[in-house]
């Protein structure tokens, strides 16, 4: 029943680096608590630049100033 | 003072169904916990079926091979 | 597939009464949308008044002063 | 390592709004926690007021009467 | 700099498995996409059986038929 | 209508402590988006330590390694 959530910044992730993603995330959850795959859920959020912060900037920020 | 989030495919559900949902999960709290409505939100998430996974593929997948 | 989160004050809510929020949450899903209940999930959060602020105060000063 | 979520409706707050929310959530976390800021996240989510909905009707719907 | 957040029901997982999933996940964010291991956060969510809901009953509920 | 969420290690702050995040988060959103603090509201979150990961291992390992 596990359920993993993956926030990323939004950068043109292809469909197949999703799969790749929710094939690992749920992989792991058998591997290190046995749970069972098909009520393993994946949500991956893809976040705007201008929406993700660290360090007090946002990321389209720290971008423009080659952080 | 509840707080209702709820996450669906993206499958182009309409204004009307999404104020059921709204009406829905509101009155519940209303019912089952005796809140005050006013204050309960309900915010509602619409998630890319590639961006969501099950038994360890997207649904945009499971759904190409009608599983 | 949908997922719903609730997340309310931490007031000793029974067993019982968590039963009929996920029956309720599930049943809004099937009656709203179609959903298939059986890969529905619900996940019940409970916050201490500490810890829930509205109005720019936490629900346990709120409950003190009676408002 | 403080991570803050700040869920608004999508009224086409400006990049530079934004910046100020970042900048404002991670210096609370410095001020009143002491915590680092360089590894403080801040994630804005702006929601469609049709998926947002308060004492049980969408924002969408709140406006369209005026309250 | 993505954010991973694992939800699984509280069932006495002890630190050394967190540490295999904190790993993991991390690993997965490198792999996957190339990101930067440092700046990954990982976060687990413990939820009390009687919390998760699934198919419209609780898990306690659901292990208590055998389901 | 806004809603922050704060998420912080699990280190004992204070009720004060908590209040003044609730206040300060309640007054960024009324400072920089003209928002009705009265329907702001704001979760604290409190994660264990062995359950935040950062760069690949749990904070709890990153403290005894003085990191």
């Amino acid at each position: 029943m596990p359920l993993i959530n993956i926030k990323i910044t939004k950068d043109g992730v292809s469909p197949e680096k999703k799969e790749e993603l929710i094939q690992g995330a749920t992989q792991l959850m058998v591997d290190v608590l046995g749970k069972n795959p098909a009520s393993t859920f994946v949500i991956i959020d893809e976040v705007e630049t201008d929406n993700w912060g660290i360090g007090g900037e946002s990321v389209t920020q720290r971008r423009k100033q080659g952080s």
